[in-house]
């Protein structure tokens, strides 16, 4: 099926100037964009693991492999610009499940002019399985590192947190055009998404850069999901926001007079547009993470997913 | 395990100029050489299917995955610069494996000073799968495509072809310096690499740029190890040699004289650098696969691996 399935791969896709030859061929050739670098991220899922194939939409999953993929861009502030794609389909109805997986791939590719540039399939004896690899631009120097965190930051995050498995962990939308509108304003020192836990993740961004934070436990945004998810799961709804994950929201290290420029711009942007943006604390140069408690300060155990225990 | 396993592979691994900014970030950041284009390439192999992981070392299958890539980036003219690597991993020995395929993976990295740009890891009830995305430079439209080819032109083959199954296909030497001696004769029109088949591969090559060639049958190099697999698998030694595919070699259509050129130079290297090139054919605008037999010719269907038939 594989070369009838690209062929047909290849009639759907828009023509993007930055892939000047695209599926078909041993590789693709991609155009960079001249004293620009590239940030390169990749990450798979699997059914069963990130999603459930009997229950979802496989266009919703085909979206969610691009969408990971897009945040992680957005968390570097670069542009995408192409995707690769490897299939691994489960011999039964393998054609069809790629078929409805690419409409969902080609859908988010379309919104975010994102050039797929490879697509390997391989039909196996295993669970449907998407791995891609995304590329974008970035000014040279400019991209976002989990490591360039300086002492008196703000803590900004983007959206709300908890309850993103009632559905939103497929449905959301990477923060591209929210990372764009940062970069205009400037003053950025450290950004990542959220994947597998607010506090553990930006326990990460803390270690990168040496530093630790103080954090406002009322300011932190929680989902309306976070709601219902903890009446079936038990636990408090802080607890959800904190260490459910897959929010895929940014949390982003900023100078605070950019930080207070960022939520002033944030919001005096149309609804359907703006994202919501709220400090929820200060970076120190003492390790850790740390909340405010009956007036002294007290440590808070990073709570999340983390890949591989099982 | 995934966190720790990155600092560790972060560790093993050489600094390389083209990757400022490595495993451990939302994203790898690459720096292109000015002026350049980049090829990319993605694709996976997975146990059952590509190997078997309780025949097969794993060290020989991380590397194979690595080196498929890489045969990908030689077969369009392209240097190698980086990979992506996306591992899943079955539950039980998941740390091990990932261990002892990554003993491959760098091995084969530090030979062609290729940098790991990115390496996710997900453990998963399913058998082991390794999917690459690799990275390469190449002069601005200088990338060798299969639709290259001009009526008239050579048709050279790398090495030799069939029975590969007995562990070539695991072993093999992806063509990169051989590439980068032909970029320096010049005169390559189109270029790929065998890996369904010589017979097939080489009539997508024709497909591409809508020629056929005639085939001189009793050129065509077969490998000492298609006699042992012919004994095994019954068939001719040239059935196998034509049909067999994962022999990685490079098919190349050259301007007549620089194939002349390109074949002298490199008999005249020394035995253990010198890859055999052998002229098999020519490229004529009679589309499809012709043969000379008993005076006339006679078509040749191709044969080879069809992905995602089973």
């Amino acid at each position: 099926m594989e070369q009838s399935f690209l062929a047909w791969l290849r009639g759907r896709q828009a023509n993007l100037p930055q892939v000047k030859v695209g599926i078909g061929d041993d590789g693709a050739v991609f155009v960079p964009q001249a004293g620009k670098e590239l940030v390169l991220a990749s990450d798979g899922i699997v059914d069963g693991v990130d999603f459930l194939a009997d229950q979802h939409s496989l266009a919703e999953v085909g979206r969610k492999a691009v969408a990971i993929n897009l945040s992680d861009l957005a968390a570097m502030g670069a542009e995408p610009a192409a995707i690769l794609v490897n299939l691994s389909l489960p011999t039964r109805s393998a054609t069809e499940i790629a078929a409805a997986c690419y409409e969902g791939i080609l859908e988010i590719c379309d919104q975010y002019q994102v050039a797929i540039a490879g697509g390997d399939i391989t039909v196996y004896d295993g669970p449907l399985a998407i791995s891609v690899t995304a590329i974008g631009h970035v000014e040279s120097g400019q991209a976002w590192l989990r490591s360039g965190a300086k002492e008196g930051d703000s803590v900004l995050v983007s959206g709300a947190f908890g309850g993103s498995l009632l559905g939103r962990h497929l449905r959301f939308t990477p923060r591209i055009e929210f990372a764009r509108r940062l970069r205009a304003i400037g003053g950025v020192h450290a950004a990542m998404d959220v994947s597998d836990g607010l506090s553990l993740d930006l326990d990460r961004l803390c270690a990168s850069s040496a530093l630790g934070v103080e954090l406002d436990m009322e300011a932190i945004p929680i989902h309306p999901d976070a709601g219902p998810w903890a009446e079936q799961q038990g636990g408090t709804l802080l607890e959800h926001a904190l260490g459910d994950g897959e929010d895929f929201e940014l949390i982003v290290a900023m100078e605070p007079k950019a930080a207070q420029r960022a939520m002033a711009a944030e919001a005096a942007l149309p609804e359907d547009v703006r994202v919501p943006l709220t400090k929820i604390g200060t970076l120190t140069g003492r390790t850790g993470l740390w909340m405010q408690k009956t007036g002294k300060l007290e440590r808070l155990s990073p709570s999340g997913y983390i890949h591989g225990e099982q």
